[in-house]
């Protein structure tokens, strides 16, 4: 596997744009192995992903981003520029459902994501000893009202620490405060269990039960202020009956979530999710 | 095609419901083609469709209903008898869009549903000509907030005098009054653009497209006074993304609409539905 | 609507084509709205779709294809130029089904297709009134063993001197010799009632029966004289179980037929479908 | 949780079936529970079944069986009787790939499923460490050409002497042979790559994307004699398109292939699955 480059761009709308960055990859002798792109004509906004094989790329890492800016001045940019090599870290947040966090880790052990993840925090014990099995560290750091704000520093710090590059919620049944939230921006990933935004916070199965839905869901969306409002990256749904109990709406729904939430994940991890005005741009 | 007899039973559970029904039918040689039931354990109410041959069936087809309250008088029966032989009597009410009167029209000229489509009725003249093109009357009856009542009688006269058995809102964009309902009580089939109870009102692709959701869905329903809050038929979803616009989620949700109430309304004509605490028990 | 210029391009791949093109695009005022590319790295092959409002572009029309091919000359180019002011001419072929043919006259009637549609064939005479209510010249040309070469040269005639741009086999249950598809290369669209591979051939809903299979399938293809085997555009599935005798698996699967068809054809009409290799590069 | 029997009965279709079997229960103060039950007109065959409450039932548990066969000689019955209270005991054959081991597992350690997993065998090592993880013993079995009948009685041998009751083959690289099969009838689970019948044998996801088709599936099946052919529980698919290689297909078929697996089972587990004629009849 070669080292490649990911350059994602935001920016004003133009002609040629597509053009400039193409020429400067091929110039310098970088060969492109993707490229997609989105224009927002309503508002006049501009979204590019472009990857290419840096082995034969005559500019220095380094310099990229520098370049790409001073040629998109103008246009406002917003870059975001990232290298295969570099591994990025994962921290996971987990209660005591265990559905989403054993297909998170399928995904780590088996490698089929380039991923690290150094800790797995719960405000539960629960869960600490399939997090010893897979030989993560586990930090058992429980909440309540008074201890909260308290509680989400000493996780604020562990994660700094670690250089975490985000946090994935599977099933972590804690609501997160803006000052967390703000610590880490479109980085935080949740799955919430209904499609969004129907059935926004507790218990949705009891609420799709109630309302007698012929279709349950399952959203993945990074964590706003505003609960369950963030920008959705991923979801789907199942089709029910009469015959389903709330029992059986949650065990159908668990397999639900497991997928959104990976499939989220893995678009994450890929580099292909851009955020707008509180909605997402997913490249192929 | 021999006639048959179908018989819909919500009554409280009790043990030996289905002994003694089934035992009546095969005792007076009644051939059974169907049988079905359902249990709402927690609410210990007691659902079943039957349908057996009368060509061989020694009791009259007037004394049936009477025989079956009479065995279940206990269980405070809520009984519906049907005959194969009587077809249904349906009203079609729309206003521009087309794509759901066209979906019903083939059902209807193919001959694959068993049903009479008297009338069409429309608030506005746009689609006249289809109903002319398929040989039925159209009604345009205009409404405004001053003679909306009014009309509304106009409407009930007309239906009743054809003795019309149901009502379906293909994309009628009229909110009917809770006297109308009233006349049609769970005998109304609506088809909302979005898969409820997210999107209630207006505008629901507006709304999704606002939202950034990933699928986008449509629900088919009973008409009940509070606005897309009846008991749920049938819903369906597609996948979207970001590159769609509200005119394609539009054109992409037609296919979906079209689809989900037809669905619906042939689960109606085939007696499958039975409405049970603001939801639907909807067999196979 | 402004007119466009559609231009599908398919060549071997280098780098520094979408530069050019767009390049090209810019410097003569043209305003690019949509433009999304594939490249086959296997196969080295290059494909793009890119339009462009004409109104204020500088090159004249007659102009843009010679000048793009001079543009990658060296490059094996295939190129096809569509311009949003001429329509599409489609013939539809049917047989004794009507829920595809339906389908497409909804859209045609509903004007959401910018297609004109100046005949229908058929081997049947069951459909013709249909094509009247919708005032389209309706051909009757049955086939047997023995007339079929006369009678595809009949239609030939009738479909050259009518400029029809493409086909679609709307359920017609004959087959097409290899004279008349080389006549209209990836100009066939055809409807097959299962989810190719599977179920090639006659009573595809029978021999699903027969498996014992837990969803059936549509899938729409160019036509090739090998049966059932031309380049897929688009297919779908619906669930089913064991209560679905063939009749029900016939029912459920017009649904999904009429869908998968449309959408097929919508994607073509848009021009964004590119066959290579036997397979389908299908633009969003 | 109180203790319930499960009877399924597969016989010949005849009146008074339903009626006889409720009325043994109900007369017997058997509380039931559960009642689906289906008949194959065309076949003559009836299926049932019917689980009850034991707390309360004046028969006997090991009298059941005999009472019900008596009632229904003359039908040609067969009968299968389980008890909640006895947990399956299900044996997992893997290869190298772990992403169906581990949802199972999932499955198992989270108390989802009421099964017992005395151990795993394997012709490989690979995940030998997962199977430690989990406290499951694990049996390395190499086989090859020269070695594999008795590599496969050494197999069944284990497999007895464990009381082991159905098999699972979660992505077992290894074709099953006749004598093996005969021991276990309907009782192994195989998950195959793709939506059979297409594509079937070695290497389904190559053969898909050779096809270019737009849908690939997962197929979980009851081992035969015969490759891929046996009875079907489950199927699902998923979309995909020209941008997918062959190792995306593989990436995401996975999500596919784990998910139709487990709800096989699950059925199974269920008693919910009855085979007849190649076919299975799945119980909601």
């Amino acid at each position: 596997m070669k080292e490649t480059a990911i350059l994602l761009i935001h920016c004003n709308d133009r002609k040629g744009i597509i053009a400039q960055v193409t020429e400067y990859i091929n110039q310098n002798s970088g060969n492109i192995i993707y490229l997609d792109q989105y224009v927002d004509r309503e508002k006049k906004a501009f979204f590019m992903r472009v990857e290419w094989d840096l082995s034969t790329f005559l500019v220095d890492k380094d310099d990229i981003r520098g370049d790409i800016h001073q040629m998109l001045e103008k246009d406002a940019p917003t870059l975001q520029m990232f290298f295969s090599s570099v591994k990025p870290k994962m921290a996971i947040f987990v209660s005591k459902e265990s559905h989403c966090l054993y297909d998170l880790l399928y995904h780590y052990q088996s490698g089929s994501w380039g991923v690290e993840i150094p800790l797995i925090i719960s405000n539960h014990e629960e869960l600490q000893g399939i997090a010893e099995q897979h030989g993560i560290d586990f930090y058992h750091i429980p909440k309540n009202k008074d201890n909260k704000a308290n509680q989400e520093q000493v996780e604020i710090s562990l994660l700094k620490q670690m250089d975490i590059d985000f946090i994935v919620l599977a099933r972590y049944m804690q609501i997160i405060s803006p000052d967390f939230i703000n610590e880490f921006p479109n980085k935080i990933i949740n799955i919430h269990h209904s499609f969004l935004p129907a059935f926004v916070g507790a218990k949705p199965y009891h609420q799709a039960f109630a309302r007698g839905v012929k279709v349950i869901g399952a959203t993945s969306h990074y964590v706003t202020n505003e609960l369950d409002a963030g920008p959705i990256i991923e979801q789907d749904v199942a089709h029910v009956d009469h015959r389903h109990t709330v029992k059986e709406l949650v065990r159908k729904g668990k397999d639900l979530e497991k997928v959104v939430l990976s499939r989220a994940i893995y678009k994450h991890l890929e580099r292909k999710v851009l955020v707008f005005d509180n909605k997402t741009i997913v490249f192929d």
